[in-house]
């Protein structure tokens, strides 16, 4: 039997197992199709995508809370086209965008069998920022769940600081019982999943299975990440040989 | 002596009787000139402006407070630009950013002639969404604070709710001790100073004397605001012959 220098390899979940910006799409567009039959101005889901993602720094830092982002991010898109909603409207829509989720949520192509494959050598964990209340579900509407049990599931707002603090990757490493340098994390995000893992200790790959934003981050950062599951096996392997 | 069917006029403050656009410009380069003597990039202030904005409308429905307002625009202006900023940074340049407030700050071209000619015939008050430690100040170093006594000042944040929420109207009418239908509103927002006080029963004058803002909103609503403190005069005189 083979040994293995790691122990556990930690993933992040939306954008890098799952395929959160779809699932918007999706789920936006359904319970829109519900609430409002006569349609919602042609940009409204981009101006709705827009807030939530300035209005997620705010959430992820504890500036705002979750309820507060979900409530913000509706009526600030409407604002934008000239229309007061109420809060009232804001928490039914989430509501209803909520009982849609397990349906409209996938995980990317290939994720599953590449999780498949690690979980015969490793270990598996979640380290995630994304919404506490929701984790699990997606896990589970992903088919994810018989490979990450409840225990390995770290959630940042637990821990009380999002990722890149390093407290979030101190407590996912307490909790699977393994030192920083036995362990890998995995993720799309540059600044939290990578950067921040290895300021920990952590050896970390760089993983945008989404096209788009694979291209949108080459063209920023003049690196481009990897973007099918099995270069993340490869480089897992190689990364295996080079500490051997 | 003739008989006016108005008793007070309530001005906005920022953008309506102080170029708080012209403040923002020369107080964030006066702050970035002390604090970064080798430069910011070169749209940073365009960046903070932006989010300032975007927060404002949080700050207005009492998401986030002033202080978070403060840091959270001065962060992410630097987060778009890949760097991460301390609270405490962010804290320091606020300070020092207000320490150039007082020379940083100016009325409208003609603005004290107008207000000089109103407070011949009216009570003035001002009723403003602002920055409730900085409205007397800015009172100050515009040359306005003696046609704006410190018990006709009106902050939203000291009523619970910003314009165009009617319980601020209704605490500016109480304040200055008239009925709705005795006091007209004027300021630069449609939707906070004219279609807010026209719902609580005020009469409004929409009046935007920044060019570019008055030329913005009319592409945008397709109405053209007053632009000029001699038209605020002419209208009011018109307003109070209609009624006469």
């Amino acid at each position: 039997m083979a040994i293995f220098a790691y122990k556990v390899v930690f993933f992040d979940l939306d954008h890098t197992l799952v395929d959160t910006r779809k699932q918007y799409d999706l789920g936006l567009a359904r319970t829109n199709h519900i609430l409002y039959p006569n349609g919602v101005p042609a940009s409204w889901q981009e101006h709705f995508m827009h807030h939530h993602e300035q209005l997620w720094e705010l959430y992820d830092r504890r500036v705002l809370t979750m309820q507060q982002l979900r409530r913000e991010r509706f009526i600030l898109a409407w604002r934008d086209f000239g229309e007061e909603r109420s809060v009232a409207e804001a928490d039914h829509f989430q509501d209803v965008y909520l009982e849609g989720f397990q349906e409209t949520l996938f995980p990317y192509p290939g994720t599953l069998a590449m999780v498949k494959v690690l979980a015969q050598q490793y270990r598996l964990a979640i380290v995630t920022n994304g919404a506490p209340d929701l984790q699990e579900a997606k896990l589970q509407a992903a088919g994810l769940s018989p490979y990450f049990p409840r225990e390995s599931l770290i959630v940042s707002e637990q821990v009380g600081e999002a990722k890149p603090h390093p407290s979030v990757y101190a407590a996912a490493c307490a909790a699977m019982g393994v030192q920083a340098g036995q362990a890998v994390m995995v993720g799309d995000n540059l600044r939290a999943d990578v950067e921040g893992a290895k300021a920990f200790g952590l050896d970390a790959i760089w993983y945008v299975p989404d096209a788009g934003m694979a291209a949108t981050a080459h063209a920023t950062v003049g690196r481009m990440p990897l973007t099918q599951p099995q270069q993340v096996l490869q480089e897992l392997n190689r990364m295996e040989q080079a500490r051997g």
